[in-house]
């Protein structure tokens, strides 16, 4: 709780169009996110309304020595915006304006708030496209995508979040306003500040512009569905796709387990006896599209493959309505769902798929798989409750193995969701001790009261 | 100068198989880079063979206060690797390995000290692409690409070094070894260090390993030269192309007076009225080059070009040559070549264009430009002699009036030359008070003693 005069100061800050929440229930819609964790209240929550307003937030918060959590849409899957000690969260959510698209220049200057699938759409509608497609993007900010390095389907030919970010101007702990990167493609002037906000988990400043990269619209696309019997083969049609030179937009996996999941909830027309499926969607320059389509449907008449290509819009539709729908399917089956995502460079995705396998029997545990194949990005899901203590005792064990096996294979223990407080435990294991220490001395010295987002990533 | 034991510590250290210089002749070759300017000696210069003997000199060095100055090929063009205050010059050219080239997950490791166009062979050899090609790039380290951010003719359509930098390794400035990113597309695990190094100067770390994005290389490319009687109209056909959505793999341009000089220089048969001259490459799949060319060929008509294109390797490397000679034949006219980097959005170049004319009158100066318009990286190169005092002092108005309008049309005062020392004074003009602030304190908190590349963007 914090004691009235310092309340009557945000409240004095935001009072021009600035909102102020301080009720518990109030509170409480603040004290989680995507990712399943004991929440934790924070002691006040405002919502600026201008820079001014974010500016004088930070240097109270710093003065006061209280905890600033800046908070997009809350979609994050690592407990990285829970206010672990309480304190402020600051939320972006009303600065929601884009302020340029640029066709000549091929950018667009969004403000942190902005939310994904809206910009998305506002560059469609000028023949451009900006790539980055988190499964959350209806709802989930620009300013989180960058802050998590948001990922999605497109990740194999499109890249993620910190492939398009360009410039990023951002409040640091003590209110300086720092301006990094710009509109140019080149730029060399200071250090990667911009660069250093992508995947900082709202550690390190408070974002309020940022200027991202836009490609022109690829011309035409093509989606197809392949089934096969075995689920490994499945996984090894990923590398000959790659092999042969042709990266796809998506290349996307469900196992054996998460088609029936779907089906049952869907009857959506999956045969439930595949091992996996592969969905895979080429685009590009309308010949491209055409050549790659039958160079995949080769490599899959090869690998005993069952190709199914949409003729339509409706058919597109149809084939993608099988991903869409794994994880609210897996998330009928129990009350507890936690979606990992170790990630393999991918030619080693069949024997990450033999391990989790493995791991899955081994702990008699229930997990689905499904993802990104074509980026290494899988997503096992284990479905479970967490009020059962022996149950999650195995579950722990297992995702400690699944990241033992992906670091293993030179993976990583997060893809796309971040470390937040659900990774910290483990991040020395994959990146070693003097990156820690360089961490913590990078954030001591941009923040030494550690008001930004403090104790994630063991920090 | 230091005093015999330190120096012995330094031999202690690298004695298998590494190499040290102590006298002035030697140190003589470590005291300048390619950007003009006064050379500085440095106390000593080592070249480790092993990653331990980093490790050792950089805590000697930081143990002993010792200024530490990591150089690669030494092609910088912004004083970056000039030894300001004496020191130690790290040599990373004993790190010359190509680690693993690795075709079906589309990366390569190597090692700092690999030269840019060693890797760039190694890889098509194997049906894959390193874009980045800086123009150095036949002796330019990969570590230097990367300190430096380095550019080249691709960046419109296929970014910059920061572009394929998915992971690296580095030592610390007090010696701990630090690891990020890693092989996969995605990976979140922690602060973007590795993106934290791309233009950093060396002045955070020594870098040891680095991991590199790699691409399916363009089936098919075709080159064509377009010659125009006025230079904003060239300027104004670059803009055209992007507007037609028509991302060329390289968009270069000469204007008149770089024309003449390549033409006095080598006779390759340039029309020396023509007011400017654009090089433009495009490539990708084959059907989409024909159509993309088609495309140009009409705005070429429309405004007036006259369009030139290539039909075999032989015309390609004829057209190409006119490109490749600019800065050469600019350098045989006067003692002193300044070579400028300021960069603008590319659709304000006939803008900047037209400033830069006006400047380069008001002042009275020989002004040649060249560059990547395309990406809106112009390079004015003046052509003066350092010891006409009265002139160089025109030259540096026209320098600061040259970076006042790329500031004013949304550019940046260096697309991919760096700060080093040469523009360390107009930095704060760029990024402004909050953001050195911030620099100071990521330095500070990361090298408490300032002891890697000290006094470089002014810190």
């Amino acid at each position: 709780m914090l004691d009235k005069s310092l309340v009557n100061k945000f409240k004095e800050i935001i009072k021009e169009n600035g909102t102020i929440f301080t009720e518990e229930d109030q509170l409480a819609c603040y004290s989680y996110d995507a990712y399943a964790e004991i929440p934790v209240l924070p002691d006040i929550v405002v919502k600026p309304s201008n820079y001014e307003q974010i500016e004088k937030i930070i240097k109270l918060c710093n003065d006061a020595n209280i905890p600033l959590i800046t908070r997009g849409a809350g979609t994050n899957l690592s407990g990285g915006t829970v206010p672990k000690t309480g304190g402020c969260v600051l939320l972006t959510t009303g600065f929601n304006k884009i302020l340029e698209i640029n066709e000549n220049d091929l950018y667009a200057v969004v403000q942190s708030g902005v939310i994904t699938a809206n910009l998305a759409k506002a560059v469609e509608s000028k023949g451009l496209f900006y790539p980055p497609d988190p499964g959350s993007m209806n709802i989930s900010t620009i300013g989180g995508n960058v802050a998590e390095n948001a990922g999605g389907l497109r990740g194999l030919k499109y890249g993620v979040t910190k492939d398009y970010v360009m410039g990023i101007n951002f409040f640091c702990p003590e209110g300086n306003y720092v301006k990094s990167g710009g509109k140019t493609v080149k730029l060399v002037t200071g250090f990667n500040l911009h660069g250093l906000m992508i995947s900082s988990e709202g550690m390190l400043g408070v974002m309020t512009d940022i200027t991202l990269k836009l490609i022109p619209k690829p011309k035409a696309s093509k989606s197809m569905l392949v089934l096969f019997k075995d689920m490994i083969t499945a996984c090894e049609m990923v590398s000959a796709i790659i092999a042969a030179k042709i990266v796809p937009a998506t290349l996307e996996f469900l196992d054996n387990f998460t088609i029936n999941t779907v089906e049952e909830a869907s009857k959506i027309g999956l045969p439930t006896d595949a091992g996996a499926l592969l969905l895979i969607e080429v685009d590009g320059y309308e010949g491209q599209v055409e050549e790659e389509f039958s160079k995949i449907l080769e490599i899959s008449k090869k690998m005993g493959g069952d190709l199914k290509v949409a003729n339509s819009l409706e058919e597109r539709n149809k084939i993608w309505e099988a991903r869409r729908k794994a994880l609210s399917s897996l998330a009928r089956l129990k009350p507890t769902l936690i979606l990992e995502d170790a990630t393999v460079p991918r030619s080693k995705i069949p024997e990450m798929m033999r391990r989790i396998q493995a791991i899955t029997k081994k702990y008699n545990l229930t997990i689905g798989t499904f993802g990104h194949a074509g980026d290494g990005n899988l997503h096992p899901t284990i479905l479970t409750d967490r009020r059962n203590k022996e149950e999650m005792e195995r579950v722990e064990k297992a995702i400690d193995e699944i990241f033992e096996a992906a670091l293993d294979l030179e993976g990583t223990l997060s893809g796309e969701h971040g470390v937040g407080t659900a990774k910290a435990k483990y991040l020395e294991r994959e990146v070693g001790k003097g990156t820690i220490i360089y961490m913590k001395k990078l954030k001591n010295g941009t923040d030494p009261k550690n008001i930004l987002n403090p104790h994630k990533m063991g920090l």
